[in-house]
């Protein structure tokens, strides 16, 4: 059965071939780990800019954090080697690198852990991967059985490949006096300032095992030898040699020979990470490498990724979309407001989405993240690039390149907080003005950051877009300064209404008269929109440089983007006319079984009044991909109008599966959203529909937000929750848990000859479909009655 | 027989597993490959800056070259499965990725091509590969000869890796119209102005094919399947299935199938390598894919590399030797002073003493570049880190950081240039100043470059050291701006005689009293090092900034170093008793069974006030390992004190072999000399000796001069040449062709009863031993004998 099965809080994998790539992904606070159904493992943690202690084969280079990671065979990983001693036949767990055909495989994903249960010569090997709450620590048990009905001699190998360290400095060897391999390096430098920065550095790997070895290998060429990994010369021979590492790409193997009873098993612990000295990696062996302290820290971390749970349950008529909805979207939610994709300097629009999530999970980050980002608002009121988070840290990669959009972000992400929480408190609240400028109220600082979208536009009155908007490689419509953005226009006018909104249910003077400028900025901004961008059909997606429009009926590639579109709805740009029209030409040219593509057709070619979204590889990443981001903004904004079917349609298609041809082709595990699937469905049919397998995306604060608000339609106001469900056709009814602003609301949502949304109450109507007067610690039920 | 074989000018390895990373290096003036005999490589080229056309299978970093390059089962390479279309047995030519152990197997390094033949399944493989003169192209050509006298069907699959190319565009498919696979990709940018800079790459590799292959693939994973590169699934079926790559990692397989009479063969070429678009696809395959193409262009790349064959042939009792120097040495001097170690800023004294070596060669071209780098002296005097050769280039890496010490490499450049040419008018040529300062003379930018190193010096009188001299990672010792460096001090000495040398054999008035003022400051610097370095039995390495001396007996580790003893033999700071004294250490403490190392004891851990030499790994790299540039100079220092046979022992150590243990340990063939052997003999004797396998190192003009001008003592002076051999002591008689100033001397070289060096033409003996009225064009025969 190909298809992966969900259990409660797990899913499980039953081929290591299917679906080659599919993996998991745990972090903490320090660090973050994916592994795959075969064993192979990208691992980083923070020092705080991202750092390995598992590094590949050859120098590797530094980087943002690239979709559709290559694997190949000496790729990190962590492998375990089964020999019988007896007829010497090998193979290994999870898979890779032997590529045994395996009895029976179970790779299982779960919320706080990964596992692996691999059956073939008649042992059973349980593999199960944890981290702590606190450290950067593999925390790895392995439990080999005999299900032979016989005895066995067996030698086990655990194998963790360390990798290419470094070009200045890389040793390894076992410690007797530590119980394991440390390897160690001195990262690279040339310049004398960073021998500072990097002299506290962890340069030290360490696999400890809580048992004694019987032999051990540390240099990665003699343990594979002329046998290859798949069949390494040194597990051919009896024993392990021993051996050490000398400026010689290190690993970490170990062997035990082990006698099992039949029917008997045997338990190995084993602790993986990096460390500054020996002293830490004491302190760690002590801390970790023993059964109570795994199964503390298991109880621990699963408590800490439990708090992150989320604020909604729902029962729904179909059982894969529940789990992911219950269990896995809050959890990736959770993981981009914890950890902030584990970046320095995430781009600020990223920062803002990733905790806007956080407002469903724990409002009390969104609402520190928020301040935080407006305390690096520049005297302007434009937003930099990126926020800084660590001393030291610095605008790198994309953020290097000037992007206009960050400002719409501000009120997008707050008004979700506002909805959420209802603290209009926030709006007082004083902000240390960027390197010694003012200190403002937040609600001032709005007001600047509004007043900078309102200057940033040309004599027509649409948005500048220098090296780009959201859609980061359109990076050559407007580098002279003159090229416009149709999305950030019509975004602009969203931003406007939504601070406007904001200013108004405030309600004090001086903001109502704010609100009444913006609202008329809005008007103004959709007008302009209307004169220049719409194109009979749909909405541009900019001007550039030399006035050429682009994203219309006359080109080629490019022709229409989603973005305008669904931002234009948003924003109040289009009419109901002009949304009929966008939605049927975002159906018939945009839609595709993996989801709605960003664009399309996808560019062939370098376009360069465009720019790098036209050079990148059709389909991928931003050149006509089913971009999951921009997907979710056009589903939102089908909840905005009603058109709860169409993008309940599209939500769905955000999850892999449920068809077993839908798994193989996306070859992901539905424990994440990726940031995009391929595209260019029409023109590359095979690719299309391939996960990029990265799940760090603005998306899966959206989408969340889509199923509360949207599918649910439980969303807050001032001082209330609505109740405005958008069931899909096909369903009649569901059960919701909501949990909010401290109350559980237990919702039965069904169809009903009705004309209206009623809800019951203790046998009671209520008067709107809204619940006020909420009390922290209640619980409700309610009943919900939709029309048919 | 491990021990590699010569035949006339190439070397031969019969084992593939002996020697595993056992290479051999081709180039041209655009790129350079380095290929191992098992069929691994490395390959560049220049656009200007060195670039890939055959990548990782990850996203690899951006570096100078890396000595000990690290392989792995996806590492870049060449190779060529064979099939046996009956038994369904398989290998690969020339050993990965299936490491068959075959029946025969020769490794065959020319000095323009590189080849193998393997014999397996009774199948002769033959493969060669050549370099055209002017182009980015592998010529490969394969010959398939049955040799089981039973007629054969096999399938014949080439597999070249392409490996992931890009992050934004990469694919791959076969192109029917131009005869091979074409993979296409975009070199990443996230900034603007990088695309002006990059849009004109050549971002596409071919892999073209005389004769049409009857299937392929191009999707690197599913060529591979669950095989594994050992055993790839593709090759398990019938046929490859004709796919292509999207955004995929790509590779060039392709399938003949061949049916072999028994004794047939059969012939098969392709070229490989980087292109802009589909024309200059088409030109090159037009240009180069033939057997006549191939003959001429292996005719034309001979005679280039021929063109670089040097000024000296020698006959002694060491064949191996011979073979060495006559064939390989002035092979790899040329290669430094043709190509500048592909790089587009060499450092300043790489690029000296590289051209340096091109006087032996091709004076013309050393005296190009001499100009070439006193044009861009700083108005200061100082010389810059690195010498820009392209339009757009840029200082990078370790040219960085300031080093104090590149001025030194003037006079020593300049002064081999005018003993081996007697052109002293360059003295005379204009030089344009850097970023439009005044023209001078050679000799008034001379004069400034010493004032410069006199300046450059504390109260003491010793050289300060900055960030770094010769020694690059010695980054520590006075980076606040008041530490010295010991060996720069007595190297200024040097500097400063070899100067004032110069402007006395030209002799003109201002010249001389020039002379007088460098010869009194060469007095005054060598008084303050015997003052202030001089330890007692050595020299110190220098006096950090916190004024601790270092490089000194009472140093646990980093004791002694070589380089500030052969610079005060050849600077003249040591006196007689000094000079034995120094030399008696230099035995005891750095002499290693593979050449005498830089220092010793190598640092365990880091010394913050000397800096990332102590970080770097122990016998690796610049920490105490046989580093043969510094070992090269204190051999030349050994020559100009008349201690031929010591300065022979270890210039022989330089050269691989002749010992099969010696081989076995060093891992290379002797076709170059490396940057280094591991050292840490002492320390860590199972590494030591092992060659980096790096052949950029200024060591091998210095080591060509020696055999010249040390071993066979003929050296130039204004308007003669000198004779003065200095054999080692077991040697009875040498025979020596030298080409000197268009003249060509053979010269019979034997020991005889006599008191001083004698030399006899056609009977008669010359006055003294030196040669004078030399005459372009003419052969002259001489007998030269040398006292017992």
């Amino acid at each position: 059965m190909l298809r992966p099965t969900h259990d409660g809080d797990r899913y499980e994998l039953t081929s290591p071939t299917a679906m080659p790539r599919a993996a998991g992904f745990l972090w903490n606070q320090k660090m973050m780990i994916q592994a795959t159904c075969r064993g192979y493992a990208t691992a980083q943690f923070m020092q705080p800019e991202p750092a390995k202690y598992a590094y590949a084969p050859n120098l590797e280079a530094k980087t943002f954090m690239q979709p559709e990671q290559n694997y190949y065979a000496h790729h990190p990983g962590r492998f375990f080697y089964i020999k019988d001693e007896d007829s010497g036949e090998l193979f290994s767990a999870p898979y890779e690198p032997v590529r045994a055909p395996v009895d029976t495989f179970t790779f299982s994903v779960g919320k706080s852990d990964i596992g692996w249960t691999v059956e073939h010569l008649g042992v059973r090997v349980e593999l199960t991967l944890s981290l702590p709450v606190e450290d950067v620590v593999e925390l790895w048990s392995l439990r080999v059985a005999n299900l032979s009905g016989r005895p066995r001699r067996l030698s086990v190998y655990p194998y963790f490949p360390i990798g290419y360290m470094s070009w200045m400095n890389q040793s390894g060897e076992y410690r007797a006096d530590l119980g394991g391999v440390v390897a160690s390096c001195v990262t690279p430098y040339q310049k004398v300032g960073d021998y500072f920065k990097q002299k506290d550095f962890k340069d030290k790997t360490y696999f400890l095992c809580e048992e004694a070895p019987q032999a051990w290998e540390v240099r990665q060429a003699a343990f594979e030898g002329e046998g290859g990994l798949h069949r390494p010369s040194a597990i051919q021979a009896d024993q392990l040699c021993n051996g050490d590492a000398r400026y010689e790409t290190p690993a970490a193997v170990v062997q035990y020979r082990l006698a099992l009873a039949a029917g008997a098993s045997h338990d190995y612990r084993f602790i993986f990470g990096p460390a500054f000295d020996d002293a830490e990696i004491r302190a760690v062996r002590a801390k970790y490498l023993s059964a109570a302290a795994f199964d503390a820290a298991r109880a621990d971390y699963a408590a800490y990724i439990a708090g992150g749970r989320g604020c909604l349950r729902i029962e729904t008529p179909d059982p894969d979309l529940d789990n992911f909805v219950n269990h896995w979207l809050p959890r990736q939610v959770f993981y981009h407001g914890d950890v902030n994709r584990l970046s320095t300097d995430p781009q600020t629009r990223n920062y803002l989405q990733d905790n806007m999530g956080m407002s469903y999970i724990r409002p009390g980050v969104m609402r520190a993240a928020f301040l935080h980002a407006l305390s690096q608002q520049e005297a302007s009121g434009a937003m930099p690039d990126g926020i800084l988070l660590a001393e030291g840290a610095e605008l790198k990669y994309i953020n290097q390149v000037p992007h206009t959009d960050h400002c719409v972000w501000l009120p997008v992400a707050l008004k979700v907080y506002l909805d959420e929480t209802g603290d209009y408190g926030i709006l007082d609240a004083e902000v240390a003005g960027h390197e010694g400028g003012a200190t403002l109220t937040v609600a001032q600082r709005m007001h600047r950051a509004m007043d900078w979208l309102l200057q940033a536009r040309d004599q027509r009155g649409l948005s500048y877009i220098a090296q780009g908007d959201w859609c980061d490689p359109m990076n050559m419509v407007g580098y002279k300064g003159r090229g416009v953005s149709g999305w950030l226009t019509v975004a602009t006018a969203y931003a406007l209404n939504l601070w406007a909104e904001i200013c108004e249910q405030r309600g004090d003077a001086p903001l109502l008269a704010s609100a009444s400028r913006y609202r008329a900025g809005a008007v103004a901004v959709n007008q302009a929109a209307n004169e220049h961008l719409w194109d009979g059909a749909w909405y541009a997606r900019g001007i550039t440089d030399d006035n050429v429009k682009f994203g219309i009926g006359k080109d080629v590639e490019g022709r229409i983007w989603l973005n305008p579109q669904a931002w234009a709805i948003l924003g109040g740009a289009a009419d109901a006319g002009q949304r009929a029209s966008m939605l049927e030409q975002v159906e018939q040219q945009l839609a595709t079984p993996y989801g709605v593509a960003m664009f399309a057709p996808p560019y062939s070619a370098m376009r360069d009044d465009v720019g790098r979204v036209t050079q990148k590889h059709p389909g991928s990443a931003e050149n006509g991909a089913v971009y999951n981001h921009a997907a979710v903004f056009y589903i939102h904004s089908l909840y905005t109008i009603g058109e709860g079917d169409r993008a309940y349609q599209l939500l769905r298609q955000m999850i892999p599966g449920p068809d077993e041809a839908d798994y193989l082709q996306r070859g992901q595990l539905p424990v994440f959203i990726p940031n995009y699937y391929r595209g260019a469905w029409r023109e590359y049919p095979r690719t299309a529909g391939r996960s990029s397998q990265l799940f760090n995306t603005g998306t899966v604060s959206w989408a969340y937000r889509c199923f509360i608000e949207g599918l649910c339609g439980l969303r807050g106001d001032a001082d209330g929750l609505r109740i405005a469900p958008q069931l899909p056709k096909a369903w009649d009814a569901i059960k919701v848990t909501r949990e909010f602003r401290g109350a559980t609301f237990k919702l039965s949502i069904r169809r009903a000859d009705v004309a209206g949304i009623q809800v019951w109450r203790d046998g009671e109507r209520l008067a709107d479909a809204r619940v006020t007067g909420i009390v922290a610690g209640t619980v409700q039920a309610l009943e919900v009655l939709i029309p048919r």
